[in-house]
């Protein structure tokens, strides 16, 4: 069930904006122990929630490696997101009107800093271990980099610890997409809706890759030259499904945010801070992520203080993650369950 | 220098349109010899035109793989493209107003007859070698389907002979991506330029993939975070770059005609027909491409009738085919410039 945390405080920004009045929208699963030391946290990537067990299917399970019959697994809405969390879309205070464009610019920074004010409302100082897949990732190792004595274990899914121009590009890429769509700027929740389409097409392509589109996209044998092609139908419905349920305004505003994102900032580069980071840590790999390739993890899991690698065998791309719980599962159910 | 050949019959069109005033650009470099049997066809890519010389340096030069000294170097702009072949741009009649958006729907197959058109004008009846790159090689694996026998040798880089869903898949979201851009459709050359700017920043992504982005694209140590990021200028650039030269109506019209691709339709399927074709070929993929990755290179050449696999090591993604001429030439000049 979703549950929200109302800060009392103005939440000031890293690039000089301020939210007045922050709420973070979060799930829980299982139960926190007398102890305390069971917590779980969950960072979710782009256009998903805190609902976790619903985007990350059989993970959160009983003998899965978000195991609530023994953790307490807590995932929080991202700042600038659709779902909860204060965002573009959020009335500026009760009964007025949402900032749409004029939302403020976050920073990755921000998004961590958001997560550990629930963490502290929550009463858990010490969390057992931090998950963070894809820009998930993001958000877990900048806040392993603000606060790295409050997490005993990490784990870390097809992310990266600075935004690579690879990544960068492809964020312009849909933000040009948006904008594209002169509707973009209006003072509306379903502004630039084909624009956002357009942009979900663009993020798909880079979520599947050529391996997943040719296995899951074929067209049948001796299909008419007039008929549309699966691989056309599918990114129009991809599309499509993602203005149904996100707005123009949170994708932007999260997109620029991820391109901010380098915990070697302002604390004398990455190398330095990743070496730091000495607690033990899982970095997974997927074979044909596109995005967060093999070799950029390999090295990521080579820079860390106290990681191993493990690289996921699979056709699905960077979706793998989201996929390919059973694999998962089999990695990390040990790890996450395990007395630190 | 650009020439023109005027068709003097309609030009009827796979799918059911009929160009009245077929027009066809084209250069040559170098002399028919006396036998008329050193023409060398070149086949281009999707934005590009028939100057050769131009968009593929140092291969159309003396001790290069298209050797005009030795070689006729023959290359036509593709129907449809916005480089003097009729296209959306093209008026219908001396005077007359362009068809914009309502010119007809072309195939691969069109393309071809079209080169086969102007071959036949020229006088060419035997082409010493067939050259297609990137979807170039879509109309010269169509061309050597339609008229196995004209061609003594074939060289495909980074192509294929059937419209893969990964690139239909890339085909519809620029399509996407334009047709966000609400001022497609309307009757004027410079419609929906935003929209194909976002759609030449996502054929860029394609194009150079994580390799060529992360190489040439990172920003200078220690930029401020208010700095644009470099992939990001280098985006909008490559985008309004396209603008000045290229309209989206082409854009679409030849994206359209890349998706019909398929050597094996109405011919008993792509094997049978690679089976078929018995002349000499090269076949060449690249390392980091991710639009015909190396493994599908591969298979097309094993699937020929007579083709050896040759790979370029590269870290330009599928741009690697225009850059790295030094590779190219090493591998086909001795193949283009013998005796057939």
């Amino acid at each position: 069930m979703i549950q929200y945390y109302h800060h009392t405080e103005p939440f000031a920004l890293e690039l000089g904006g301020v939210i007045e009045h922050l709420t973070i929208a979060y799930h829980t699963y299982g139960e926190l122990n007398a102890a305390r030391d069971n917590a779980v946290w969950v960072c979710h990537a782009l256009t998903a929630n805190s609902d976790v067990a619903d985007w990350w299917p059989h993970t959160v399970e009983s003998g899965c490696f978000l195991d609530p019959s023994r953790n307490f697994v807590i995932c929080a809405n991202i700042l600038g997101s659709h779902y909860g969390t204060t965002g573009p879309l959020t009335p500026v205070s009760p009964g007025g009107e949402p900032l749409y464009g004029d939302f403020p610019k976050l920073t990755i920074g921000d998004m961590a800093r958001a997560h550990s004010l629930l963490a502290n409302a929550l009463g858990i100082n010490k969390i057992h271990t931090l998950v963070g897949s894809s820009v998930g990732g993001f958000q877990a190792l900048e806040w392993a980099a603000q606060e790295p004595e409050r997490f005993g274990r990490m784990i870390l899914i097809a992310t990266d610890a600075k935004a690579s121009p690879w990544t960068i590009a492809i964020d312009e890429t849909q933000r040009m997409a948006i904008k594209a769509d002169a509707t973009y700027g209006e003072r509306r929740a379903d502004a630039a809706q084909a624009g956002l389409a357009a942009a979900r097409a663009i993020g798909m392509l880079t979520y599947r890759g050529p391996e997943g589109y040719n296995r899951t996209q074929q067209d049948p044998d001796g299909q008419d030259i007039t008929t549309p092609h699966r691989a056309c139908t599918y990114q129009t419905h991809q599309g499509d499904k993602l203005c149904r349920r996100y707005n123009a305004y949170s994708y932007v505003t999260i997109l620029d945010a991820f391109d901010t994102h380098d915990i070697g900032r302002g604390r004398g580069g990455v190398e330095t801070v990743l070496k730091s980071l000495k607690m033990p840590a899982i970095v997974i790999g997927i074979s044909t992520d596109i995005i967060f390739t093999p070799p950029e993890m390999r090295r990521l899991a080579s820079m860390l203080g106290n990681a191993q690698y493990m690289e996921i065998d699979s056709e699905m791309g960077h979706d793998g993650f989201l996929v390919e719980h059973g694999k998962l599962n089999a990695i990390l159910n040990k790890f996450c369950n395990t007395k630190s």
